[in-house]
């Protein structure tokens, strides 16, 4: 049994809403965009950077962290929150994805996962317990049950069977971390692939137990964006309407817009990190590739509506400079931005839902990011 | 005629001196450490952390400058404090040291040094009168002349011909940009080898002429630390007592400690932000090279003594997994620390010099580094 009222719905705009989700490293507003820290950092930006541009929920990696430092390691250390001096909620994935994604270095069996690590080797077994188990360690407030992600494409009998043991996997989940035996969260995870029936029935398997909250998994993983926010549209009411619901992995600003309309609560996603590496920037007034000779002597700031510090204090002319010289500052500059821009972008879609005016920002969001 | 007073000796210590060098972007304490920005940039630092911890003057590199992203374009944007956000006091070197670097690559001619670009091959020639250009339109606070710095072991001729044709390309930037033209200072750069008359004339020439302070150069250049310190002895006392006398990429808080002994104001070295990049991290308890296992579970801060953010912040087991992990954070986190300990060393010994202890601190410091 989860804690009454962990989950508060404060408004509904549609099928959007706004609420607040109460852990025990304090409350995130929703709907909200987590940064990954896979490897107990958000990439190139510090915990102080992160709580100045309003980050509330960090993402962990349980394949990473159990790899390197070993969550053993970091539960010596009082686990995550001291080790990467990040004091609010931290969400950790169950590895599933990444264990998954080793073709060719895992075999799949009823008991878990079997794998070998991408770093020497090594040969390690995942079950639901073990993946429970490392989040326990790690200290995260919210766990996820371990799950097989299948690849797009993957037929109906294989996606069908690897639905049934994720469910399997997740009940063994719930029972090594029995509902209210702490004050951390566990989420399940649906799957189902491609096909509807498969989906609604995942959904109807998991929802049947008392998880406290409902991740979407399964998309993002090749299909087209129509086929993605179809799967949106489809998945999301049939998750139950009082606990918190999750997209994992996804997406664009558009793709967390339609994810919101369609009744999504959380989202995480590498591409504001990953995309500031290679240059790519998201602003109030478009996308900027700031790798481009046109920002070389653009001396206005990354994004005049940004209150970040990259934008408040740098030039485009200059974030072209450090980008074109490979500066490592140009990592933390970027990154910061991005994140800022996402974690703004969702909380302005709470703050229209909670005026009734999501639709209207959500069309201003699609209006800048429409190809 | 440079302006009266910019350079105020407060207390003198021994031959160790405490001051106040006001520039046109502010007044700095020395004896002072320099971060090194090359590129427009402290690697892996932005402003806001140099100015949490106290740094005052930061470098940058006339030929890097030059190169990428252009001094014209770095004068369009408003010159480099605009540029880089940094408000404080910059220096320029003047390329000389890199140019000479380029060994295959150059030709000294009287007029000045023929040089291909290490990036495309480009041909350039740099002259005394164009070094100064370049700074100019930098913007820098205090400009240097440009010089030859002799590789270690040249002969006696070769380095006495070339210490000629440095002061006379002293004097031609002196002329290029006159004493008292402008708020902004130049500085002449002394050269001799390791001889110790021509050292002599070197300093004896350009002290003749009024520059605003002056450089002790061709220091740090693979001769061993006994001859280096034998030389700062010996040169310190021969520069003018009542301008600012600065050591060229000098170097360990051992050097810079024997530096400011003998009298030496200003002193810059990659050394913290290259440590830093490769896991070496200077404490007020020693030296902690940060990917030794034996950090992997130690929970205490880097350095117990110090108030920067990394210190603060983490522990030296979080330092050692971001480092182990490749993380980009680490070089954030390092660089503000070493930075930081350069910089508390350099401003502990103004104080201790203020207090006539500088000979007890700099013992402190000599116990630590000793081998």
């Amino acid at each position: 049994m989860h804690r009454p009222g962990y989950f508060s719905i404060t408004a509904v705009d549609g099928a959007a809403r706004a609420a607040l989700l109460h852990t025990a490293h304090g409350v995130a507003p929703t709907p909200i965009f987590m940064p990954v820290g896979t490897g107990a950092t958000v990439k190139a930006v510090a915990p102080d950077d992160l709580e100045a541009i309003g980050a509330h929920i960090v993402l962990a990696n349980t394949y990473h962290l159990y790899l390197r430092p070993g969550h053993e390691l970091v539960q010596r250390r009082g686990g995550l929150h001291a080790f990467m001096a990040w004091h609010k909620p931290i969400l950790t994935d169950s590895g599933g994805f990444q264990v998954f994604s080793l073709s060719g270095l895992r075999t799949i069996l009823e008991e878990g996962v079997e794998f070998r690590s991408h770093l020497d080797g090594s040969k390690h077994l995942f079950t639901p317990e073990k993946a429970v188990e490392i989040q326990r360690a790690l200290g995260s407030d919210i766990m996820m049950v371990l799950d097989e992600c299948v690849a797009y494409g993957t037929d109906y009998a294989y996606t069908e069977q690897s639905l049934e043991r994720t469910t399997r996997w997740a009940i063994r989940s719930r029972k090594a971390h029995p509902a209210g035996a702490a004050d951390k969260m566990l989420f399940a995870i649906t799957q189902g692939g491609f096909f509807k029936d498969l989906r609604a029935r995942s959904i109807e398997q998991l929802t049947g137990h008392d998880f406290d909250g409902f991740a979407v998994g399964g998309l993002s993983v090749g299909e087209s964006k129509n086929e993605m926010h179809e799967f949106m549209d489809y998945c999301a009411p049939l998750l139950p309407a009082d606990k918190p619901r999750y997209l994992m992995g996804v997406g664009t600003p558009l793709d967390i817009m339609h994810g919101i309309a369609a009744g999504i609560d959380m989202f995480d996603c590498v591409l504001p990190t990953r995309n500031a590496r290679n240059g790519t920037l998201y602003t109030s007034l478009g996308k900027v590739n700031i790798r481009r000779k046109e920002y070389a002597e653009d001396d206005s700031p990354l994004d005049p509506a940004c209150p970040c510090y990259t934008c408040r204090t740098f030039s485009r002319a200059y974030l072209r400079h450090l980008y074109a010289t490979h500066e490592l500052l140009a990592y933390r500059l970027n990154s910061l931005h991005n994140l800022s821009y996402f974690l703004a972008m969702t909380s302005g879609a709470r703050e229209a839902i909670l005026r009734g005016r999501f639709a209207a920002f959500r069309a201003g969001i699609e209006a800048l990011y429409a190809a």
